[in-house]
């Protein structure tokens, strides 16, 4: 430990040890009736919002009700998922793909909802991979990951996937800065200082939602930590977080907690996007997967791409612009005017709040402190619109009501703090159980928020729930923010690590030609078979091809012979169903993979290589009837160089043998 | 289609298809605030009790609170978890290896708490894997799985994992009989009468829990459903629901509906214990898993088993007899007593309650009609208690309260039924939304159920809640069954597919020596680092061990060069924390592996084959503490042959060379 300073750091940043002995407490408001009227929702009655809630380190996306706090799916995105087949499935392998090869594991940070006009529009969910950094659109007609892109020339792709008010970009901001891929990466750990470089990402979003990754800005080491897009006024503006601007590569709790400012950088990309135009993007070198979910086809395909154009912020000199920001910035929040922007350090003891307008103007005054390897750091004063002086402890998130109102989070002082956008005055304070990290406001960092109600996000349960051994579910709390005071109405614990989430009204989401099933008609499915009297076995070298139909409540075929040893078995099973809420499951004994789970009119398919002579059932995984059980058929495994022929059958419904 | 019947069987087997048009309905009780106030858990206090859930095709098993219906943990057991890095790090890939290999999915249909005297005692909860046969026992003070064993002879354990009162054996039965693998398994599917076989498992289970095959019990070919064990008076019994016996081998859902009665099939497993002791077990020639977890080490073990005992139900004519019972029975259930077993039959208009008394002196009468593949078949009427008359269409399950009365679920007629079982008379009904399949009452199969409430876990959600696209959740609903009348007072979705559950009351498992971290003085890991003055990275050939530390907030070592591509690097990191709920994460950039997630006290070890030269972050992937941004390394990847020498550091801690 090098001094006193650093000391406190570390006492602020275990903060949690102290409250291992604390009893759960009940809030006052929670305890009553009302409490329970408003958190309840009754049979048969809807949740008023969808929370989408990012997985953290399940790599996946998590659909739950509002004010309920019931978990209505996961959706898989950025890791495996044998129940689903997401991963396993033959269709769904290229979406994990990477210029890595396959990846089965990420940590999906943030979810962002797409805008139009600065307000959620309910078309799409984005999603931030963390480890192997990429962004992915999850569709909310199907709420599918439709697309996942890859990020070169980064490492832990945090300060993402946000996105301009339009959705004209999905930004993405390296956390660890890294040698860009297109120099020398075999370097020394200790010339961080010269070879290890920040880039940031602008993805270009199409009118289908497509994606392409537009340009990169290159910047100085330093790890950005998160990031809003202006709006409004400061539309035009993107804002990231950046700590350790020390630069330090070893022990960062205490070497990149050395300065009592970092950074929050303000990026024009209207004039980067000038400059693309303009041709001052160089051209370079690397690797990045780009992954695409074809409906149609019920099939993914991998692209590796192999070239990004990047600007220099040093030599660009009025494309970014660093604004000091006391200590270690987190959060980086643009209120719904545009005007305020909000750094939350959270080694500080009071929260920033920048003024767009006087940002402008410092810049075109040249209110310069000097540089930051070739980027201007704009003067503190000159940027400031004002401090909420001690408002708590490690503040970390801030979002806002649209009434002119922020709230922030305290991850020491485990709380939310209220307060008043303009005249930084705190107007009320609610305990969290334990260590809040994000929050969520409905519509909380759009132009206009739906507000109503607000969750936390916590990172510490200890005894919040009944205990479940060492290991405990993350927990989140919901406040109705409605009136003048904030009241806690339910804790619910939840899955994966929750970091940021969205939320947006039931109705926008329900009425947005949300799909119910696919149509069988429409399906181009390379091997589908549109009626199960077209279903068949082929033999093609030693792959062999089955094309199945599931129906309620029998495979056809439902028996086949003639498998040997050493064949790739390919099950490409169509759920012939034309209804909602009918899937049909496929699993055959001992898969060396996961099973299927086929939704009405989806074709979708299993890679089986069998390892032993035998005889294999094979059934449906998903109760889908009251003859479920009696939905099963055989495989039959011969020896390698048998001779017994290819036969198939179901019931009647098919010769026994073709 | 074969006759009329048959096509009626079709219809009731769509059910569902008729319930496209339904809206969601109150329940009168539901919208009261009596049942918000029911159902309501305020924060900071507790769920009264614990809800084991079979997680059905996830493979895995989730604990829910009751009466709030919350999400407490996912405990993986059958199916990987790249989260949680099960099935990804060293020491768990053991649990999921079998006779073929490794197996990353499975379906885990039911789950039974383990029992003294009759009584659930809150020690262990066992679940079966229905596709690659096997039983998996969860640690109720880790809430780990601890234990897998693999069944041979088997094809989909269904019927399983249920107990004997004090957890003498827990059973298996094969769902699809296939030929023995101790047979010769390349046959013609349509041999299936002659050359396929049931067989019976009975597993062991010892003090500490410890699992062994002791023998099985081979029948003709059939589909075993469920069971249940005797209890009480009829301890010593177990009771197996056989369909398919008709010995169909295609289009189950018409050739294997054809009888109007199937079996209940009474197994005296204390008969054939006495047999095993006389060596009247043939032993056979087989291959089976079984995998243990060593909390000492923290490491698995598996290991290939290739013996077991099979007794033939033909030959020894007094340890199996068959019950006819109407037809296509699913559920098969005892009652507090023993002396009732009621059996389900899918497609039966009535429920047959059997008594013990009437089966024991029938078979002491020889009242047999017969024989079944050289099984006795009990008479009927002989073993008949009497018939619950028009209950409803579709019965599947039958749980109890203690009181006398017995609740069925209907999956057809979409409801639970409430009658008496002495008198047979039908008490009460509510609907459920919808087609109902298990029910749950805590201790509800035991001599003690706890009542209070009743679980339904639905087949067929729809439009119960906010629509997420053509994929849903699944459905449970909670009915309070306290008084006369049951009244439904709350909707929760549920993940995978929740097939059989078990409850019990909170005190009795967090009173059983759970665990809250694991103490470092007795890690005795191969691998494990009891100070991170210890941390080091050793080189093997082109094996790279890496003792690493976690603690708020920092790794040791945090940088690491010498690194080649070729090598095979072992990251063991060991979690310094010694207190409850300070997990680490540990993951590195493009990993082709899941992350870890070490519990305080804990080491696990990750393993990782760089595929390209260049710098990777590493980091702490569960929000630690206020300086959890900062807890992160890099790994230095040069090109194979390259002379770059192991180095390692961590800040000033630690030499930055060794």
């Amino acid at each position: 430990m090098k001094n006193k300073f650093v000391k406190a750091v570390a006492v602020i940043a275990l903060g949690s040890a102290f409250m291992t002995s604390c009893k759960p407490k009940s809030s006052g408001d929670a305890v009553s009736g009302d409490a329970a009227q408003k958190a309840y929702v009754a049979p048969g009655k809807y949740d008023e919002f969808y929370n989408f809630v990012s997985g953290g380190f399940s790599g996946q996306l998590s659909v739950y009700g509002l004010p309920s706090g019931r978990l209505f799916r996961v959706i898989p995105v950025f890791s495996v998922d044998p129940e689903k087949g997401w991963g396993y499935s033959e269709e769904t392998k290229p979406m994990l793909n990477t210029s890595q090869g396959f990846v089965p594991w990420d940590d999906l940070h943030h979810t962002e909802m797409s805008q139009t006009n600065g307000e959620v529009d309910g078309r799409w969910v984005f999603g931030n991979a963390n480890n192997t950094p990429r962004i992915a659109r999850i569709d909310l007609k199907t709420f599918k990951t439709a697309e996942i892109i890859e990020l070169p020339n980064s490492g832990g792709n945090h300060s993402s996937p946000f996105i301009t008010e339009n959705t004209e970009y999905v930004v993405a901001g390296t956390r660890f800065s890294v040698p860009a891929d297109y120099s020398n990466g075999d370097v020394a750990i200790n010339t961080y200082k010269e070879n290890f470089k920040g880039h940031i990402s602008f993805v270009k979003v199409g009118k289908e939602g497509e994606m392409d990754l537009a340009f990169q800005i290159v910047t100085p080491g330093v790890n950005f930590d998160l990031s809003h897009a202006g709006k409004g006024k400061s539309h035009g503006w993107f804002f990231f977080s950046c700590y350790n601007t020390e630069q330090a590569n070893t022990l960062l709790e205490v070497n990149a907690s050395q300065k009592d400012k970092d950074f929050i950088m303000a990026v024009n990309w209207k004039k980067a996007e000038e400059y693309i135009k303009a041709g001052k993007g160089k051209k370079q070198s690397v690797k990045y997967a780009h992954n695409k979910w074809d409906e149609k086809t019920h099939t993914a395909k991998s692209e590796i791409k192999t070239e990004v154009l990047v600007l220099d912020s040093a030599e660009l000199k009025d494309i970014c612009y660093m604004i000091p920001c006391p200590k270690s910035p987190h959060g980086c929040d643009v209120d719904p005017s545009g005007e305020y922007i909000v750094g939350s350090g959270k080694l500080a003891a009071l929260i920033p709040v920048f003024s767009f307008d006087k940002l402008q103007s410092a810049i075109a005054k040249k209110q310069f402190e000097g540089d930051y390897g070739g980027i201007p750091v704009v003067k503190y004063e000159a940027a400031l619109h004002g401090e909420v002086k001690k408002p708590g402890l490690g503040p970390l998130h801030t979002e806002f009501d649209g009434k002119g109102n922020a709230y922030t989070t305290f991850f020491v002082s485990s709380e939310v703090v209220k307060w008043d956008i303009k005249s930084l005055k705190v107007l009320d304070r609610v305990p969290t159980y334990y260590s809040v990290g994000h929050l969520c406001i409905p519509g909380g960092d759009s132009k206009k928020p739906f507000g109503k109600y607000l969750i936390a996000y916590n990172k510490i349960t200890k005894d919040r729930y009944l205990p479940t051994g060492p290991e405990l579910a993350q927990s989140a709390q919901i406040y109705d923010i409605s009136g003048d005071k904030m009241k806690m109405i339910l804790d619910f614990p939840t899955i994966g690590e929750p970091h940021y989430a969205q939320a947006a009204p039931a109705d926008l989401i329900r009425n947005n030609g949300q799909l119910k099933f696919y149509k069988i008609g429409e399906n181009n499915h390379p091997y589908v078979t549109k009626g199960e009297k077209e279903s068949k076995v082929v033999r093609e070298g030693n792959k062999v091809h089955v094309y199945m139909t599931s129906i309620r409540s029998h495979f056809a075929p439902d028996n086949i012979e003639g498998i040997k040893l050493g064949d790739e078995v390919y099950f490409h099973v169509t759920n012939l169903e034309q209804d909602w809420d009918v899937p049909h499951g496929f699993a055959i004994k001992g898969a060396d993979n996961g099973e299927l789970l086929i939704m009405p009119g989806e074709t979708t398919t299993l890679k089986w290589v069998p390892k032993k002579v035998g005889m294999y059932p094979m059934y449906c995984t998903d109760f889908c009837s009251a003859l479920h059980q009696e939905m099963s058929g055989y495989v039959r495994v011969s020896p390698a160089g048998s001779n017994v022929p290819i036969t198939y059958s179901v019931g009647t419904n098919l010769p026994a043998t073709k």
